[in-house]
């Protein structure tokens, strides 16, 4: 996994204002290194037609709202899961009473998170709560070795931070297993990845993922990796005897190249296809078309950050669709759609009522930038000090314990 | 590993008279999976040059005489040994009381192993008994998986019985370690193939393996699977706190490219280079420009052989250089160079004054082909009997045992 729900990382390596000026002409490139938008931001809609996946709509939403007998989660109320692979598959198989397992991961590049890498273990856990199923995290150390200038060693210590932030959202050790590639890649697990690297061509990785005949071949070897953690045959201390059993990958939609490969090799394998639930990206504090930067500090709130660093940073740096001056917005408005402080609030204030009267408030000139700042600063700032106490609580004993290689006897109970 | 010392596997897709009608006008091929000679035979003189190792000269095995205070072994006396890369450092390193350790392998896509296959494991044996050293040996059931039309289960069951055959060569339990790709890949081996992979190109392995982009990435991940086990870091339970020991490795010269790959790739690790010693290809019997292939029974000898077959093969099927008829025979005597009798007693007559003697008597037309081939049938026959009595003591339990990851505390004994 690399950027996971953020541009952030996923561009870390190009310059900013090259970017800026490329994206005028250029394409959007979405991969799971890069993150690219063309003129006017990322165009989800072509996404979707492009990698070609499936559009989540309402119905779908109220289905999964209507099986798990409980109110959908805000990031699905609100589309930022937008679109899915087979997700309906599942529900036939859940509505059946039948089982599957979720899978997501993170690529530990760097020390803290930030909210954006917060994300996709938000919604995990409340896929684990409301569908009450066993989980697999893979930790892709060997990745971030691979595309960074990291030593193994620092890779494996970062996967073990990130792990007990991981921890700290709340999953269920009872049904919860993760794992860094460095320390479980082997056995099962080895056998399915030389399995799927036998069933995808040279050029078939060049056309999925862009390799050049200048990059290293640790990149053309990792893609399986990846794949693998789709498969319950990998996890035989999970899942043995279980071959056939559904997963469901909640994630980024930059990821999805990963799993259009491992779909196409699934089936010529005798395994299932894993299915997907894919959401937007969030934005960088300066706006969509720019990227939060672990060298730029300002770019992100991170999880360590005080509540006076959330203050600064919003009030400072969060880009706003509001008027230049206190007149000009009373009497125009501010314009929704380029305005970070309520994409941010869309994200993580919970109060759906609230959040249309925000946003009808403030479109309307009624509500200044200010206020918005005010209230986005004391949901956030309540969001992160929670995560701080709960990370405060989680100890090298319980890293190891949700790292152990064990069976989880009540991960489907 | 692939194909080890014969020309048998590496060219087994190939299709034979295509292959000798090419071989007239073609550039010879060597590489890991493909072994073609170019007209007369392969030039061994042009294969060091090319791939840039070094001459193993008489100098040079008088050292290795002297210093493990035995006779060099006949494949040494002999020449079938005949190239090396860094062997002088071993043995100045040897020479001041340091120690190193051995690696060589097999890779598994046949039940029974043929002459050829033994080879260097025979040679193995011999240097861990001179040098009193430890020996790693590598089953690539992956490799074959990945090149072969077999599946996860039967390269892994192959491994197995291949190690009996190996295990039966005499190796010392007390100093060998033998392993499995898929059972054995992880943790500290894992982490020392992603660090090779990092540091080798798509260029650089192709240019190197002549990949093309129709190759499954499965191939182009497996090189560093074949680097590592010349670092003593992948062996965590033998060489700990052992990170510089030196390795050295005897195989055939078709394996060299990996090891090329592996040396370029050493130093950039902080680790250092291994040193090989690398032999001829063991001729079929129909002569050294045809294949020794699974598919005809009759163009090698197996270690499953009974004494009636190996008569019977090399009776109607070992390639002579002997004339026509008697009288042509007794006038112009045996052209040696084609002889594949000769050239087998040359691998497997312990005794250098008969198989002067023999060679003298055969090529001044004294002796006739039924003669030498006699004598072939009956060292052959020893040979293998004594291989398949062996064989017959060789348990599970012994498998298992050579097999078991733990610490060898007399391995320098």
């Amino acid at each position: 996994m690399a950027s996971s729900s953020s541009s952030a990382s996923a561009v870390a390596e190009v310059d900013a204002t090259k970017k800026e000026a490329e994206a005028e002409q250029q394409e959007q490139v979405v991969n799971p290194w890069e993150v690219s938008a063309g003129k006017g931001g990322i165009d989800y809609d072509k996404l979707v037609d492009q990698f070609g996946c499936q559009r989540l709509d309402d119905a779908l939403v109220a289905r999964v709202a209507r099986l798990t007998a409980r109110p959908p989660h805000r990031f699905l109320r609100r589309g930022l899961f937008f679109a899915h692979r087979d997700l309906n598959e599942i529900l036939d198989l859940y509505e059946r009473g039948e089982k599957f397992y979720l899978y997501t991961g993170r690529g530990p590049s760097s020390e803290a998170l930030h909210l954006g890498h917060l994300i996709p273990f938000m919604f995990t856990k409340y896929l684990q709560d409301a569908f009450k199923v066993p989980l697999v995290i893979q930790l892709t150390d060997d990745e971030k070795f691979l595309w960074k200038n990291l030593t193994v060693e620092e890779t494996k210590r970062l996967a073990r931070e990130n792990a007990k932030d991981i921890i700290a959202c709340g999953f269920d050790i009872e049904r919860t297993f993760i794992f860094s590639d460095f320390n479980y890649v082997g056995g099962a697990f080895y056998q399915n990845m030389v399995k799927v690297a036998k069933r995808v061509t040279l050029n078939q990785a060049t056309g999925i993922f862009g390799f050049s005949p200048e990059d290293h071949i640790g990149k053309i070897s990792f893609p399986p990796v990846q794949a693998v953690p789709s498969f319950p045959s990998s996890f035989p201390h999970l899942f043995s005897g279980n071959d056939q059993l559904r997963c469901l990958i909640p994630c980024a939609i930059d990821q999805d190249p990963y799993f259009r490969m491992t779909r196409d090799v699934a089936p010529k394998l005798g395994y299932q296809k894993p299915s997907l639930i894919e959401s937007r990206f969030f934005p960088a504090l300066q706006g969509e078309n720019t990227k939060m930067s672990a060298s730029d500090p300002n770019s992100a709130i991170y999880v360590t950050d005080s509540a006076k660093e959330i203050k600064t940073k919003v009030s400072k740096y969060a880009f706003s669709g509001g008027q230049d001056s206190i007149e000009l917005h009373r009497k125009l408005g501010a314009n929704l759609d380029v305005d970070v402080p309520i994409k941010y609030l869309n994200f993580f204030l919970e109060d759906d009522d609230e959040l249309e009267h925000v946003k009808k408030e403030y479109k309307e000139g009624r509500m200044l930038t200010g206020e918005v700042k005010q209230r986005l600063i004391a949901v956030l700032s309540e969001l992160v000090a929670r995560h701080q106490r709960a990370r405060a609580q989680v100890t090298e004993e319980m890293v190891d314990a949700f790292m152990a290689v064990r069976p989880l006897p009540n991960m489907f109970g």
